[in-house]
């Protein structure tokens, strides 16, 4: 059933496998069908137990044309042409002669001549933030985000034949090497130690050549270097995710928060210090043997231990889930969702006057959120706030997050369209006390282009 | 001979005239030549002298089409449609009730149904930044600003019918109102004080109709207010100059740096105060009459007097032209100065490879600055740097003022060019040392977008 | 055993028994018998086994001159009459009238004047630091501070004679109320919430009028109130300590330190949250029943169970000590300790030239620390500093913790002297590698006033 | 005359000079008899009229204890030992060797023995506010600073035998080299340029031995080098005066509100710059030869010239009065004086009780302000206030500059108050509309330490 699962994505164009995923009723199916394809013929569910986060793995297509429609040099040229790409911002020259890595940014804007000079004379390209130039790239990061439940980044590198890369060096994100256009050669070694030496790192554990319609997968901490051979250019773009994604990162948010609450409610995190601690206990004290050292650190770890029972795991999560929802792309919207959301509402100036301007919210109107993530319920302890991503920019962070304080008659009526995704409720059967409030919800939600109905309004 | 001027450029329709301009060969004439189609049928020369400054002037054309193509309201709903329009950044939405002055930009993109659903509710729009959005309104600005030799803005108004407007006010720079469709009832009066209140401003000395195609300008500090009638929305486009731009202005950056170098090489101002001054001057003293007061105050006035010894005039002008160039919209374009300059150089990417990207500058290559004030070389007294314009974005301020520092070698043929425009001149006539460093200046500033060639090269 | 204890401080007058203490071999010894005095009958071992952070005790003494020589009206008087103390900074002035609490000071100096005339108005005085300017208090704190190994604060509050106190409230130290003359009438309640509303606190717990020579002690938390009887003003003082000393203090430092290493050293911590947490987790997914959530739950706790492991206890614990050190107020000497250290070393100025500048620290010489805690070696993994209080100021954190790197070739004979308190050593017994090294670095801490000699050098 | 002047304080030692001058009944006197003293027997009027800011002086006495009882290495020694001398704040230890200058501050207290024990190894010290720890250095400088309407500052310089000083260097201030013992060699030269090397400086026009009971006076800008001479240590006390306090420094103060004003009450200012100015003006058209620019350069000069005419002198004067009450010393009060002032007021603590706190101030009190200076009202053109100095530190800024605003009905009598000095006058006598208001201000100032009575009250 999975082997199934992976041939429907076989062998589909790009552009051909969006479209048909725009057809899918449900944001997270269309994640994992996306995803599928991404890392195919590796069936997911074997991809996410024996290599996620455990081992580089390296898929060789024999088909050059595997990831065509993704990304190309004539798409980047294009957006040279086309776009306010500015040096320093969205594109990084750089060189990496005799180890010595030296970057060219000029200031202002990156025309194609100059940035095509840099490249004759040997220079590499990286373009940041692809996303924000390319629709197919924000359509597969935006989907591939739902995947992830974590922030998917991208960037282009473009070298020149002949060239070497960068130093050897590990990143802290899972990172997906797409081969787009002619080959590179990589070399992957394991870490020996945090503050590693070139000379130190033995030999690679994998050393392939990567052809366009190739990925390579590896994990973060896998210390990585490529080149360019003499006979081919390269272009490849970097899908990552999972950049401070960690349990220990969410650790950081839950346990200080855990803290406080505890010396709030339970008087034994309150009491005292010993009045002699200091006298056993700190680094000039660490090598006596004293029965109070002992009592000491065992208090500690009760403590620690207690913490637990105070820790606030979903108001922490939370605090992440609003880090990921400001992170996120805002969705790329098929046609049928343009026409039934408040982006492609038909409301316009015509002939001197505004024309559809009146739609018309009925309790038999069906509605449901965009995207299965697209907003979520918190609650800092006072009101409840609805977060969402709607209004996000394809540029990182352009926008703060945005997000309106939920009345107490809307919120179980918010839940439950939440949870009811993928499914179109009717705005009737939102549990509000009045039909008012019930149509004023929905009226309010697909102005701000959270929901969309089932049928154009 | 001056109708004559004005006669051509009358009649004509703004896309005709914008071509026609384009092929001029010299900005500062494009400048002017606009300028007086803003104004027409009043000769430019006469405007500036008995008007600019001085007083407002209604011209009323009973030629509704006369501004058409500079902007309209079925362009500002495609921009909407198109492009991320931003409440409170971009566009603000506002009312005024009863004397009552509200603002109802909610957070996130303005999107055309929100938008026209407040229109429709009788609020009035003001995009803040047109020129960021709409290219025409970029290209005549940026021609406009050569004429003032101050930076050019605009904000485009959309009233509803029968609305009232702001309430009464002045602002701080010279207004052309611009009136694109339907009609508005200006009333003008003569400001009493600064700080005037509402049932001080007596009668209007200017109570019209503004019908599309009309003019309305005033200087600052002449309270105005506008409303729409009953039977017609309003769309007008006010075009600014001059903010900040007074001898008042000017003095504000010359006469510290006066002051600082007259401390430095005249004895006098290091002088001591006299030892009891304070027993005689200040407020507490401002009542006697003591000789010693009119010799303080005498000394003032002759140090005072000499200070303009050691005023710093072309230094000073030289900060303010830096933030006029700061300002500055970069230029638009015409196809052959695209054919011509970096900016639409043919270098690509083609059948994965780069193409085009060999540019042969010679000694016989014509070139010429790409506008009269594009560029401009500043002295700090140590270094001189070349600050232009041809990198500024369309959004004010997005960029910092561009600038490098030109080489000793480079300065008199900077000069040189700066000097030459509108004439093209040869590679080989530019005063430098050697062939070398005249085709290396050539291939910075044509690299920099800064100069153009007589023919593609 | 303990009684006797008790019974040898009875009775003694505070300038002798400060005297007697001087002359004690060993600072701890010093502090718990000055604690002992100050909460005489009571045994310090019961105390703080039975009452310390657990309830309010009141010591009836019908002994008007228990703690004379500590502070009085008279020094106040002259304090204000002979140093700075200024209004605000030094000096509070308020007046509590039907239920209003307000704050006199007027800017500048507090001149005896005003202050008076503010008392006999019916003012209340609180002066802040009373350390600053009265040396036994300073004196009296110093001690103290050993003996909580925390610091030892307060605050004296003069009142006249029929006025009311502060409103209810509690506060976060362990407070000593010293009666030094007149009497408070003073109510004790027990805290019901944090956000406790007056009408709510109840009957007292403790209801008493304290006389010159009582004391009354309460834990954080007890909420009290305290006014003067019509017939006698009150000064008393308050010895706080225990601020920010609890276990959930420490904790504070090392939870997220500890947390720190985990994500370095412990590959679970770095592992990628689930794919899918935020469809369960967080509060919009709280009252869902899903064998995920156990699991988040159970995986949460069972890291936070480890994070023990990487408690740097030991690191925690001296950067509270550091901080303590800098809050420490420094030691007062006696003569006999002027005499053998730096602070009263008799070089000196005399007849046109210095005198008795050589001391000569031989491998003979006998030292020692100053006070048992009045020096730290603290090491941040890379180095080790000493970090020291002798240079601290009366006035609270008015200088920087004074602190200097220890050579490696210091550490052991560092650690060697701390530990060797109360005993001198010879020089020549410090394990330093040379001669040379040991007289380097006793003559460094002799330098530094941290160390004195057996005899006057 | 002036001889006569001359004579009267010659011969007077400083403590006994003190003692008479507090009996002066007229501040401004005081200060005018003690700068006599200081450059006695040059008369002040020639010394101002040929000396002061003109030309280096050096007034050899031959009379070793002239200056004795100003400061001396005794009583430099003592402050050592009694106060809290801070190295790098207080206290700085510096080398001068082979022409390199290193500064050896410890961090912490200075104990004699350390300070000493740098003096004996041939480092030079240098305190650097002797008013905070002298009382007499305090008293002069106050009295001083009246004289010259201008902070006075001073600091004490302590060099050993055979020490080379500074480097040749110039200093901003008006500076009085007072030679208190031992003696220096010092050489002047004139000042080449600002940036002069060691190597231009040429030959030295003055090159004395300066001796105990010596004076150099040298303005600022004359570059001096001083050292010592094998035989004997040297201390000396530079006072200096009238930093930042020339025409110039005033003009910084008046020009910028000169502008703001003139901008806005002469149209000139706020007229428009002309639209080609940028073309014709600024540094890369310095060297053009155009009309236009000789219109421009005489439009400046007229409005420069013009700018006179709104100058507000007084109100930028006493910007640089409250500058300059906020720099002094607050005044040394004599016995009589602190008898009839706030300062030594007799209310007292006694007994238990509070005595002499009611002073009655009465319409046939006689009283006049402390000082000349030490108060003074000046208007922000809406309020007065009344700024005075009587509540500075000793330690130069440790307090903001205290101020109250002066109610309207107050006005007329402060003024009043400060211009009858030295007169006293009865309060009765203040111009306010009612016995209750002239006793309220008498009493309101009485309080603040503004003024004294005069019999004591």
């Amino acid at each position: 059933p999975e082997q199934e699962e992976v041939e429907c994505v076989n062998g589909e164009l790009l552009g051909a496998l969006l479209t048909d995923l725009s057809k899918l009723n449900n944001s997270r199916e269309r994640a994992s069908k996306l995803f599928q394809w991404l890392i195919h013929p590796i069936p997911a569910k074997s991809f996410f137990r024996d290599t996620w986060e455990k081992k580089p793995i390296f898929v060789q297509r024999k088909n050059l044309d595997y990831y065509m429609g993704l990304f190309s040099t004539k798409e980047f040229d294009f957006i040279l042409r086309e776009e306010d790409v500015q040096y320093g911002v969205n594109l990084d020259v750089t060189s990496y002669t005799n180890g010595k890595r030296e970057t060219h940014n000029p200031p202002g804007r990156a025309l194609p001549f100059t940035v095509w000079d840099f490249y004759e004379s040997g220079c590499s390209l990286r373009m940041l933030n692809p996303q924000a130039f390319s629709s197919t790239v924000w359509n597969v990061l935006s989907i591939l985000q739902e995947q992830f439940g974590s922030m998917a980044g991208a960037n282009v590198y473009l070298t020149p034949p002949g060239t070497q890369g960068f130093a050897p060096h590990y990143d802290d994100i899972e990172a997906f090497v797409v081969q787009l256009e002619g080959k590179k050669h990589w070399r992957l070694f394991v870490c020996p130690t945090a503050n590693f030496n070139e000379a130190d790192i033995g030999k690679p554990i994998l050393d392939v050549v990567v052809e366009a319609g190739d990925l390579l997968y590896f994990p973060r901490g896998f210390i990585h270097q490529g080149n360019c051979l003499p006979d081919a250019h390269s272009l490849h773009i970097t899908i990552s995710s999972f950049q401070k994604n960690s349990w220990g990162d969410l650790l950081q948010r839950l346990v200080p928060a855990a803290l406080e609450i505890a010396m709030e409610e339970d008087v034994e995190f309150r009491r005292g210090l010993p009045l002699d601690y200091l006298t056993y206990m700190g680094v000039q004290n660490s090598d006596k043997e004293d029965p109070r050292r002992e009592r000491f650190f065992s208090q500690i770890a009760s403590l620690m231990k207690k913490l637990t029972n105070y820790a606030p795991v979903d108001a922490a999560v939370d605090q992440k889930a609003r880090d990921f929802l400001h992170d996120c792309l805002p969705p790329v919207l098929s046609p049928d969702e343009l026409a039934s959301s408040v982006q492609g509402a038909p409301a316009r100036w015509e002939n001197g006057q505004v024309k559809d301007v009146d739609i018309h919210i009925t309790t038999q109107t069906q509605v449901r959120v965009l995207r299965a993530g697209c907003a979520r319920l918190c609650s800092d302890g006072n009101a409840v706030h609805l977060y969402y991503t709607t209004d996000n920019s394809r540029v990182y962070h352009k926008e703060e997050l945005k997000s309106f304080e939920v009345k107490a008659e809307h919120t179980d009526a918010m839940e439950f369209l939440i949870h009811s995704y993928p499914n179109f409720v009717t705005v009737g059967s939102l549990p509000c006390d009045s039909v008012q409030e019930k149509i004023a919800l929905a009226e309010l939600l697909f102005e701000k282009g959270i929901i969309h109905s089932a049928e154009p309004l």
